[in-house]
């Protein structure tokens, strides 16, 4: 099992802080105090100096903080420096949208294959990649390095595929179907629960 | 700014059980013990009656939950007895996949319209709903109650978009734009960020 160091929550404001450096960087700007970048992240400047400082403290009182400096750090931080491959098993509407979302590819990760069972999908063409036989997962991870397994799978065949990337000691499987899969000593399994947050609102609904 | 009273973590472990609950009722059973249960949804037994126990406590000993009884209590808590209509601003990729995916129906939540403002895609069949004009938003919400409206419009254009929902008090936001939204007196804000949990994976590969 893979050690956590940092929380969840901070990877989250981390990955909040980079994505407003890359859009001030693309503004030209150069450097922006710990108050922008706070007001811009929805966060207290307090915690987000905090959260910086954290790492070795990237600003300079009076100066703020140079964007590209604090990026690298973000990056190097995140890991986002080395690129990562990854695959996806099931082109349905969900497996179709993550293989489109261009955002990943700016934080270095790529789709290097996307699995589908259905016939009337196999060979269609989804961004640059061609839909691929299921059949052939095995095989494929075999021959090349996968980082990462996105599953957009039904819930009726997800465990064998699961079983499958398990086995093969995927590193780690980012699963979007409806059951909860366990992390494996080889293979650290994020849960999404896409209706989490609607459920989050509809509570909130109600307390209103 | 609407209070909150049970953690988000407990909203999500909640809905977490409904789905399980859910399945077991398909597959025809009306009991079900604390131990399988949580082995399903990846918690400990003992976390799995806290939860339950905070509001009421739904199971006896030596019988375990009444499924039927426990389900129709978690969907109270959660609020999806009554229906509730959301919107989709943006018909790309995510709005698209969030428009089609059926489990949100489940939950008792019905997409009333999605918007788009590219010609190319006003008019076009999304599941039932043909892609509305934004230009029609604002009349739309003055006509029409919408209790939750879904943001996947690019960032250039989500700020004008926000503005408009804050205007008209749409109780809840659910946002995929890449800018953080800030929630207002009346109009609670989600801020989703697809690509969090991929970054918490590359920092755990990272630490692997």
């Amino acid at each position: 099992m893979i050690k956590k160091k940092i929380s969840n929550k901070t990877i989250e404001r981390l990955s909040r802080y980079l994505r407003y450096l890359t859009y001030l960087e693309l503004e030209g700007k150069t450097r922006v105090d710990s108050k922008e970048l706070a007001e811009l992240a929805l966060v207290s400047p307090a915690l987000l100096r905090k959260d910086l400082s954290h790492f070795g403290g990237f600003g300079k009182s009076g100066y703020g903080y140079d964007i590209n400096h604090l990026k690298l750090n973000i990056e190097k931080i995140l890991n986002t420096f080395e690129p990562k491959r990854f695959i996806i098993t099931g082109a349905g509407n969900i497996g179709t949208a993550l293989a489109n979302y261009i955002y990943f590819e700016k934080l270095n990760f790529h789709l290097s294959a996307i699995f589908d069972c259905d016939p009337k999908k196999i060979d269609k063409k989804i961004g640059k990649n061609n839909v691929l036989d299921s059949k052939s997962l095995g095989n494929y991870l075999e021959k090349n390095k996968v980082d990462i397994a996105i599953l957009t799978t039904p819930k009726e065949s997800v465990r064998s595929v699961y079983s499958l990337l398990v086995d093969k000691k995927i590193p780690a499987i980012w699963n979007f179907a409806p059951v909860d899969l366990p992390s494996t000593e080889k293979t650290y399994v994020i849960n999404e629960h896409l209706s989490k947050n609607l459920l989050v609102l509809s509570y909130y609904l109600k307390s209103s």
